[in-house]
């Protein structure tokens, strides 16, 4: 019932590719830990929250600590335009035609900022729930987002990406009814391609589950 | 603001595996004008309603002419499972990492399918609002969907998607009061991505807007 691709020089190139991103990568989680700053990568697919999800932390955050923000699109810098509202130091990376972040964007959009006076850095990746999962930021941690829009399956139809993740966000959870989102199977699923990875459940706009999440990021930075 | 990437050598490979692609999709396209068969393909991000939208069109066109599919995702067979309940030859191409189809894996897939049996074939694409922009696969007639929960800005931050689109559709509009979507701006930033193109809006879930969409697939097909 299936075929196989076979794109054996193109998957070659990307190897090479992968490696020099692995190496800046290294470099950079090196640089954050010296300047003491906790590195917070988001991804999903186009439109599940990432950016409101984003806003609404870095309005709490910025009462707490130090913080500030990286957005990765393709075009435009409106995500750039709405975390400024939050008082925050943003910075906008446009990709052009890339379809993900890579370690040499995020040391280029680093260029100019003292890191040693940040204490919480988050990286909003392009939307995307395939490519970013071969690119390592330096991060600490990386979250994948699913909204209860999207349907259960998803953690199966793309498991790189979860597996590569520290926790999930299951996300717009008050329109979970509204979809018949069906919370134990999307978990089961979560489990089936990461067992025992940590898993919340969040509506940014109704605020619903918020607090678990600010206080599994204040958790995970201290430690 | 913005910074931009630096990847001479991974986008030299690219252009290469395009041209070959390119080539082959020539051929391809060549093959399904002799064969006689009009061939729809259908790009989106993850979640947005592909397979549902496939669904409820292949179960109406199987009365109406010889229909298949080709599905493609990272890893699973759960949509060509989910597809062939409608009783029309199904054929899954699972990709593995690679985060689109292309045009030779199409080739594979067909291998084994007398395509002048046929009317009507449609692909479903990998969910990826980003990569199967730039890969041809001969289809005379491609399609961007984007659901009311992903927000109206979509067609603005990922536009090469709906630049190499013939045609838009907005789904799950049974969720549009929910999320507030607003219409006419998702309207306006479609065309200003590309003026002119046709809009659809409708839901395979409640069936409203299924009528004129199925009548565009008919016309086109006749063209």
């Amino acid at each position: 019932m299936n075929t196989t691709p076979r794109l054996p020089r193109l998957i070659e190139v990307r190897k090479n590719v992968l490696k020099q991103n692995d190496l800046l990568a290294r470099a950079l989680r090196e640089r954050y830990r010296e300047a003491g700053v906790f590195v917070v990568s988001i991804v999903s697919s186009p439109g599940s929250g990432k950016t409101t999800l984003l806003e609404k932390t870095l309005t709490q955050f910025r009462f707490e600590c130090r913080v500030a923000a990286l957005v990765g699109d393709l075009a435009t810098d409106n995500d750039a335009a709405r975390l400024a509202r939050t008082e925050v130091p943003v910075k906008q990376i446009t990709t052009g035609t890339v379809c993900h972040l890579e370690a040499a964007m995020i040391e280029h959009a680093l260029e100019g900022w003292n890191l040693a006076a940040l204490d919480c850095l988050f990286i909003e990746n392009v939307g995307n729930l395939v490519c970013p999962s071969s690119y390592d930021l330096g991060e600490d941690l990386r979250l994948t987002l699913m909204s209860v829009t999207e349907g259960e399956d998803k953690p199966l139809k793309y498991p790189t990406i979860f597996n590569t993740a520290d926790a999930a966000v299951i996300t717009k959870i008050d329109l979970a009814a509204a979809v018949e989102f069906d919370s134990k199977a999307a978990y089961q699923n979560i489990q089936s391609v990461r067992p025992g990875m940590q898993v919340f459940e969040l509506s940014a706009k109704s605020g619903q589950g918020m607090d678990e999440w600010l206080q599994f990021l204040r958790r995970m930075k201290e430690e």
